[in-house]
C-alpha cells in the first residue's frame, strides 16, 4: 500500500446523496453524531479506505481481535433522502497525508454524484459550561442561512478548520460541491456526547430525518455528570487555594 | 491533488514583467507590502496555486465561508511597467513542500518570460524600536548597487534568507533570473504595517512607480501606536522589576 | 534505494511455513526472543531489505567495522515445521515507511506461503515488578483460544498495537494471513531477557518446537539482578525520601 | 526540483580515484578538513548537487550576495594519485532525504570507478580538553590495519555513524565500494580546526599526499585559544560557586 487505498464493498444506487462526514477530532464530536446517526438509520457499509498516512498501528477490540485503522463509507435512504456517512478510527498524521485522503474520499463520492457537504465536529472553548453548547456554522452562503434559521451560529473570521472537516469543503468546492461544517461547542479534553447530540439535532433538524435520539441523549447526560463532577473539584480546588493565599496575606501583611 | 497545481485563469499578454513577491512570513511584511501594492495597481488576478504541502485546515472568512489556502499570481500595468504580484495565505509546511512550490512559481513565471525578482519579507529584531526601520537588501550585485542609493542597506553574511523569499532567487538564477530580496527591519512577533511601508517604498522608488500610500501609511501609524504602548508597558514593568529589587536589597543588606 | 528494497540471497523451498517476527520495540523483548530462536535453530539467512525509511546511520560494531541497517529474513526447519523469522536492527522513522516496509515484508513471506504469523514484543507497565510476567495475546480469534490454553492472558480492547508486530497481522489479513501478537510484560525501559523467554516459551510451547533455553535463562537471570538492583536502590531513596519528609515535619510541626 | 539533482560542469578523466567526504557535521571537523585539502591541492568544481531534501533557505555571502545551498565535487591530481572531493553547505533535513542525495553521490562518483571511499567527521566528546584529540576510525576491516599504524584508535562497537559519513560508506559497500569514516574528537558545539587538522594530518600520511598545513595549523591555535578561554571562564565560575556554597554552608551550618 504505497498511496491511499479504497475497497468498495458495493456499489449501492444512490439518488443525489449527501455525505455526512464525522471523522474523531476535538471531543469526538463529529465521530458520535455520525455513529449514532449511522446506527439508527441501519446504514449499510459500502467502501472502506486504507492509508499508509494513517497512524502505524492496529487498534485491540474487545474480544482481544485486532483491527487495522480504516475510514468507512456506510449508506441509508430515510424519508425519502439518500445519505453517505463517513466515519473511522483516525485521520492521517501529515498535511500531506490529509490531501491525499480528502481527495481519495472525493474520488469515492463523486462518483455517486454527490453535491452536498456536511462535515461535523467540535469547537474548543476549554470550558466545562453548565449551558447549552451552541453550534457554530462555516461555509456555503445558501446553506447557512437556511441552518440559521435553526438556531446555528454563523461564525465570521474564526480559526481555521482543521482535518477533513475543513479539506473536504475546501476540496469539494473545486469540483462543484458545496456543504457546511457544523461545530458543536466542548470543552476540547472531554469525549462530548452532549455536543454530539446538539449537533446531529441541528442537522436532523433542517434536512427533515428523523431518528431516536433517545441512546445519544443518555450518554449526553453522563457527559452532562462528567462535567459536572470535573466543575465541582475544579470550584473545590480554586477555592481552597484562594483560602491558602488569604492566610498567606494574613501572615505576611 | 497529489502535487502542487497551478490554476491559470487567463493568460496575460505581459512585456518582460518583474515579479513581486510578498508570501507571509516574519511580522506579515511582505504580504503588507504586496497586497498593498497589489490593491493600488488594481491588479487582477490570472492563477492560483494550490498544494498538498500546505497545512491542512481552511481558512474562514468574514462573512462565515470558507477559503481554500492558495498562492495568487496577480497582474498590473503602470507607468509603462508590466508587473506580476505574487501573494497567499501560506507557505508550505516542509522543506520538500517548499522546494516543490518555489518550482512550481518559477515554471508559471518563466511563462511570463520573468527575468526580474523582488522578494519582500520582514527581518527580525526582536526589538521595539521607536526609529525608522531599516531595509536590508541581498541578492543581485548589480541591483544592490542600484538600491543601495534609494537608502537600502547591504546586508553582509548575515543569516539565511528562509521560504520562498530567498528560494525563488536561488532556484530562480539557475533559469537565468536575478534579483533582490528586501527585508525590513521588524520585531518578529508584531504585525508590522511601518516595516511594510519603508520596504514597499524604497521598490516603488527604484522601480519608478508611483502609487497612493495613504491607506498604509495609516495602518502604519496604528502599528507605531501598538509598539509605543507595548514599549511603555515593558518598561513600566521594568521599572517596577528594578524598583523590587533595590527594595529587596535594602532588607537583605 | 528510493523505496524499501529486499536483497534475495536464496530461495528455500518452504512448506506451508509459519513467520515468527522480532523487531526492536518495547523492551527489546520480541527482538532476543526470535535471536535467541534463530540461534538455536541454526536457521540461514534468505533475504535482507534495506529502507530510506531507516534511521539515517550506520551501525559499528564489535570490531569497528560498519554495519548498514537491515531487516532479515531466516529460514529453519525444526520438528517438521518449516518457520521463517524476520529480526532486524531498527523499524523506520515515519509512519508511511512503516507501511511500506510491512508491505515488502508481506511481499516476500506471500512468496513462501505463508498463512500464519506470529508477532512478538513486549508489553510496557513501568514497573520493576519481581512476578513472573504475564504473556498478553491478542489477534486472531482461534489461534487465541489456543494460546490461551498455554497461559496466555488475552488482552480485551487495551491500547494499540504499534509497529511491524501490529501492522503485519493488520495488513496481512488483507491478504489472508493470519496471526497473533504476543507481548510479554516488561518494565519498558530496561531490555529484557526474561519478558523474552516467557515470550518464547509460550511460543514454541504451543508450536511443538523443542529448542534449548539455556542460554536465555541465563541472560534472564541476569536481567533478574539487574531489576533487583533498581528496586533496590529505587525503595531506599523512598524510604530516605520519607524519613526526610517526616523529619521536616517535625521540625515545622 | 522534485528529485535530487546533480549538474555535472566537466567530465574529468580519472584513474582510480578515491573519494574524500567532508560534510558539515559535529564541530565541522570534516568540512574543515576537507576544505583545507582542496584548498591546498587547488582541485577544481566538476559538479554540483542540489536536493529538495535541502533545508528551504539560501546562504548570505560576505558580499551580501545570495548562494542557494549545494553539495559540490571537486577533483585534483597529486603525488600521481587522483582525488575527488565532496564538499558542502548543508546535509538533508530527513532520513529519507538523506538516503537519496547519498544514492546520488554514490550514482556521480561510480561513474569514475571510485573503489575507495574516506569520509571525515567530528566525535564529540563534550570536553574542553587540552589534550591533542584522538582521531578515532571505523570501517574496512583491512584500511583499519593500515591506519592504526599512523595513530588511529579503531572504535569497537560504539555509537552509530550518522548522515552522509556513515551512509555512503553502508550504501557504498552495496556497489563494491570499500572505506573508512575518520573522526576527530571534539567538543561538538565549538568549530573546531584542531580535530580537523590531527584527521587530515592522518589521512594525508597514510594516502602519501604532501600539502602545507600552516594555514589550517594557524586556525587550530586560535581554537585552541578559543577553548583555552572556555576552559578557564568555565572553572572561574565553578570556583565561585564552590566558595558561595561554602559561605552559604557556614552561615546555614
Amino acid at each position: 500500500m504505497e498511496k491511499t487505498t479504497v475497497n468498495v464493498i458495493s456499489k449501492p444506487k444512490l439518488k443525489a446523496p449527501i455525505l455526512i462526514e464525522g471523522l474523531p477530532g476535538m471531543g469526538y464530536v463529529g465521530k458520535l453524531a455520525a455513529e449514532h446517526l449511522l446506527e439508527e438509520l441501519h446504514a449499510k457499509k459500502f467502501a472502506e479506505l486504507c492509508s499508509p498516512h494513517f497512524p502505524h498501528h492496529v487498534a485491540v477490540q474487545a474480544n482481544g481481535t485486532l483491527k487495522p485503522l480504516r475510514n468507512e463509507f456506510y449508506w441509508a435512504r430515510t424519508d425519502g433522502k439518500d445519505v453517505v456517512i463517513l466515519v473511522g478510527d483516525v485521520q492521517p498524521v501529515s498535511p500531506e497525508g490529509h490531501y491525499e485522503v480528502v481527495e481519495s474520499i472525493l474520488d469515492v463520492i463523486e462518483q455517486f454524484n454527490v453535491k452536498q457537504l456536511f462535515t461535523l465536529g467540535g469547537y474548543a472553548t476549554g470550558k466545562y459550561s453548565k449551558a447549552k453548547p451552541r453550534v457554530v456554522g462555516v461555509g456555503d452562503h445558501a446553506l447557512l442561512k437556511e441552518f440559521r434559521k435553526h438556531g446555528v451560529t454563523v461564525e465570521k473570521g474564526g480559526g481555521p478548520i482543521i482535518g477533513a472537516a475543513g479539506l473536504l469543503l475546501g476540496l469539494g468546492r473545486l469540483r462543484g460541491m458545496r456543504g457546511i461544517c457544523l461545530l458543536g461547542e466542548t470543552h476540547g479534553m472531554v469525549v462530548d456526547h452532549r455536543a454530539a447530540q446538539v449537533v446531529l439535532e441541528v442537522l436532523v433538524g433542517v434536512l427533515g430525518i428523523k431518528i431516536d435520539m433517545s441512546a445519544l441523549e443518555r450518554r449526553a447526560r453522563e457527559t452532562e455528570h462528567t462535567l459536572d463532577r470535573i466543575r465541582r473539584e475544579m470550584e473545590l480546588r480554586a477555592r481552597k487555594e484562594r483560602r491558602r493565599e488569604e492566610e498567606e496575606a494574613w501572615y505576611i501583611g
